[in-house]
């Protein structure tokens, strides 16, 4: 990747891949056309970015790529309720829509999958280890508390909510429910 | 719903419905292409379906409906164990790469996503509850083990890695983490 382009244009250009995406989504998005927009010649874009997935991915670290700081409430229970809080907060929100019309464009174009799945979960996986190592800590879960099943359940429950349209669900009750039936009882158990 | 085209004339349409999803998807399949395909008149097809998320759901129905029986294998585990690698199955198939498409497609398409849904979670759920009834009969789990739960965290776990396209990844070795480190673990918390 080309590191000519000033940090604030690749930041303005990303923007632009944003806006594009949410008004004509991932398909219909050429990279002409984020030129345009972000009122960059096409050389520069061309320069800096290979491909479309490749823009995409880093408009897409750029917005979600900063949070992956872990809540540390002092308990598993007010971690998790924080997290998964956050997770339905972008999933409701406009964010959420322009992601889930990634997910889709992905189901047909691997590399862009590759690249969703890279900024989606493996970015974000760290912060499920620290969640975790942090009540291992305190006692609340034995050692043997698996962070890659608590982070996919995490994942897979919100995602298909998502999916289903029924994201007005993804609310307290919801992330109470998942918390106290599944996500402890599942980290809780013995080795 | 029409009723005056024969069973076996309607069975033939749901097939070609099934061969087109599977060539030009969805959003390409045209009511009319289907008619051809079928070697049946406009007429028939939009007497008998008022739209196309009418006609994919008789399709769907017929093609997915059937199997909604339970396992009986005389343990939960052994229920749990066939139900999801008979799911994994059907994921893993041709008829999985369509019900993808229809998803994508349902992201953008209120109508399908209901249909959608209705077919593949609400027809569904007996299983869930037929092989958790048998459980709590045997004393495998307390009688507030929630079928609901069951089912959400099945599909969840499935659609997202369906999803994601590691679909080569719903093998047996999956299915024996699934049950052992997440279903028990929730199915035996007491309420």
């Amino acid at each position: 990747m080309e590191t000519a382009t000033k940090p604030e244009r690749r930041e303005a250009i990303c923007g632009a891949v944003f806006e594009l995406l949410g008004e004509v989504g991932y398909d219909r998005m050429s990279m002409d056309a984020v030129a345009a927009r972000a009122r960059a010649s096409k050389a520069t874009i061309y320069r800096a970015w290979e491909n479309k997935p490749e823009l995409v991915m880093e408009a897409l670290t750029q917005r979600f790529g900063g949070s992956a700081e872990a809540p540390d409430t002092g308990s598993l229970r007010g971690d998790l309720a924080s997290q998964l809080t956050a997770v339905c907060t972008v999933a409701n929100g406009d964010d959420g829509a322009i992601v889930m019309g990634l997910l889709t464009a992905a189901s047909r174009d691997a590399e862009l999958a590759r690249t969703l799945h890279q900024v989606l979960y493996d970015m974000k996986h760290s912060v499920y280890e620290t969640i975790l190592a942090r009540a291992v800590e305190r006692g609340e879960v034995p050692a043997s508390a698996d962070a890659g099943l608590l982070h996919e359940l995490i994942h897979a429950m919100m995602l298909t909510r998502r999916l289903w349209g029924t994201c007005a669900l993804l609310d307290e009750a919801y992330v109470n429910r998942v918390i106290d039936k599944i996500l402890l009882p599942v980290l809780r158990q013995d080795a």
